[in-house]
């Protein structure tokens, strides 16, 4: 690209984050009702608009071995009536959820008389990067309005039809209720530098959020001159402790290995307390083997699964995102934690035992997003928490952890009332 | 420095790092009865060992014109029988503060029995790099230990001797109550570099806390890998409404101002409705002279305050610490709003009115981490608003925001307790 056209592209990118700025500032005023009339009318008229989404997509999907998606990709890429139901069943449940701001989440009088409230507020401008997927659109659309921020949408090339027929619908609907114009921006330039651009201006965007593959999310934290809520790989651990009523064991393994293969709340790493591995590898071997998962095991989990394969090292760190689970015979409750220290990262892991001790020690150490007992790692959702809908699921401590919905776009001010009162 | 001892001094740094990582996981689950007897029997040993503490000052203070310091660092650097009291005093402060670590933040029981906790933990290690003020290095163990987190304190060298003896007491009185001997370290190399190591490890270090110059944190921010919380400057602005109390606008602004000079929340510009400046400012003017501040206005002030200088643009946008003022005059609360916004640095911003819809609008669209409505900037400090000790003031919107006590130095885990759900 020449250096004029790369100036026009920083321009254009400067001047859509401004226009957000700017609309954040209404947005985070704006009542919860016309919010809510824009999400309950936008689901509404993306059924009534199908046929035009429907046609949109379709170039997309004409488009899409062009851009060398494999058969798979393109089916996730497809939009159908059904599809499209699903969307707007999520913006109606996105207006069901509680609105976050102006909530006080603490507050207090001081002796003084001060009135001190801790009161939520929107964070302002978020850049949202993500996959191919025209349904994550709205679904990021309604999330990020609804919290009362304004959005930056930079969504995959593959799906530039069907999310730019999508956000027409919305904003044509948000024009009638109040939303400012630049509520939401889909970046519509394919150029791949847009991103950089818009990484360089924290002073109008607060914060970034990029979801899709690993090496998309390191470019964006390499890059980012604001926060990034990131989400990193789930390589989850369930551990069947040595006390574990082992049916129990056996469901919770094969629901959080067998539940999705794809997702990142699925088991992929399995540890097993040697007490009970005698009996319990058999039986989870022929449940696996009967959903073709393949086990790679170390040499305890061989001698009793024969099929397994050995695994290595990289199998203990991997997401495998696929039917295979790495299997480990352990000597004790801290061998597990450390383990899961080490190869684990830190998104969900999950203990199986009737010992109220050992529960208590793996939900203490194990520094993970979500920590369950007797429960399947597929629970670490935000719909399956009771959170609502989420923009993704954050594997970092700072700000945001796990599930990342509404609240998890807020921050809080400090509004303090008095009637003259100053310092001695 | 040759590339062998940069080698030491980066496994050194390495070395400090992983120990305060394996630290933090004990220092998580401490009961808080021992943080607190630790909190305790240091603030009588600081007392105890006065004459001692005195000593190492000593050496510091003898050598401090070595380091250029002016008069007044020196001062600042001094420890004395009465300062060493207030840090023992700072420290029991901090032990009758609740302990953050383990509060169940929400919870709820899902329809399939699911019982849902989110829970209050440790972010895990924090990097503290300060100036040169011996106070500060017991602070900041004493925040950063009784939430819960292992602590590097990376202070300046002007105080070396003097913390190193106050980190000796406290580590000592720490084996005693069953600390983790990394719970504190203090880096004891004067290499600068020794940061830049220390800001390149997210793996073993959750967050960084510089306090001190812009240039120290903009340094920070440029190259750290982990999460940093930012205390940039305070440009705090009051103003006084057309519907405003002039006396007790002049006694706020008066406040704001004057209480202390050189601290982040004093005021540095004022702006004045168009409608009460003829009166106002006058009579602010007389006040301002009689304690010496030197003002610098617009026309309209410099007409109404005839010894005001000319303000500049960077006067609308500086932070004196000092006894000087911007001052300009509105034509609406809008125009301060935009003012505010323009040239503010979102740290503490007050409205003076007597005009509840004014102070809903000001309170609503001015963007900074606190807002107060008829009371002082002054007020917005951890014990003034009664969250106690703070480890700084934040500037940033994203995880803490204001003041950053214990609370701020904590995330959250989900915990998730089952018999036996899976996903359907």
């Amino acid at each position: 690209m020449s250096a004029s056209s790369q100036t026009s592209l920083s321009d254009y990118c400067k001047e859509a984050a401004l226009r957000a700025k700017r609309a954040s500032v209404e947005l985070a005023q704006l009542p919860e009702v016309q919010k809510n009339a824009w999400l309950q009318e936008s689901a509404a008229a993306l059924r009534s608009r199908t046929s035009e989404l429907l046609l949109a997509n379709e170039k997309d999907v004409t488009a899409a071995p062009g851009y060398g998606l494999t058969p798979a990709e393109v089916d996730r890429l497809k939009l159908t009536t059904s599809r499209i139901e699903e969307i707007a069943v999520g913006m109606e449940a996105v207006a069901a959820l509680p609105d976050p701001v102006g909530e006080v989440i603490e507050s207090s009088v001081r002796p003084n008389g001060l009135q001190v409230l801790k009161t939520r507020v929107p964070l302002g401008v978020v850049f949202f990067i993500y996959e191919s997927r025209p349904n994550v659109t709205a679904d990021a659309a309604a999330i990020c309005v609804k919290s009362g921020n304004a959005v930056i949408l930079r969504g995959g090339k593959e799906a530039a039809h069907s999310s730019r027929a999508v956000v027409k619908i919305l904003q044509k609907v948000g024009q009638k209720h109040g939303l400012p114009a630049d509520a939401m921006h889909l970046v519509e330039t394919l150029d791949r530098d847009a991103v950089s651009h818009f990484l360089a201006l924290p002073e109008y965007i607060d914060v970034a959020i990029p979801r899709g593959g690993e090496g998309l999310i390191r470019r964006v934290v390499a890059e980012a001159k604001m926060p990034v809520i990131k989400h990193f790989t789930g390589n989850c651990h369930v551990y069947v402790d040595a006390s574990a009523d082992l049916a129990m064991a056996e469901r919770i393994v094969v629901n959080s290995k067998c539940h999705r293969y794809g997702v990142c709340n699925a088991c992929e790493s399995l540890l097993v307390h040697a007490k009970v591995a005698d009996k319990f590898l058999p039986l989870l071997g022929k449940a696996l083997a009967a959903r073709e998962v393949e086990i790679r095991g170390d040499e305890a989990t061989r001698r009793l699964v024969p099929a397994a394969k050995a695994v290595t090292e990289a199998d203990y760190a991997a997401e495998y995102l696929a039917p295979i689970i790495s299997v480990k015979v352990v000597a004790s409750l801290n061998e597990a934690i450390e383990h899961i220290s080490r190869y684990g990262s830190r998104h969900t892991d999950a203990i199986v035992t009737s010992d109220v001790t050992a529960a208590q020690q793996f939900t203490a150490q194990v520094d993970s997003a979500a920590v369950l007992v007797n429960a399947s790692t597929r629970f670490n959702d935000g719909f399956q928490l009771g959170l609502g809908a989420e923009i993704g699921i954050s594997t970092d401590k700072f700000h945001a952890r796990g599930p990342c919905g509404l609240k998890e776009l807020t921050t809080y001010k400090y509004v303090v009332l008095g009637d003259g009162q100053v310092r001695e």
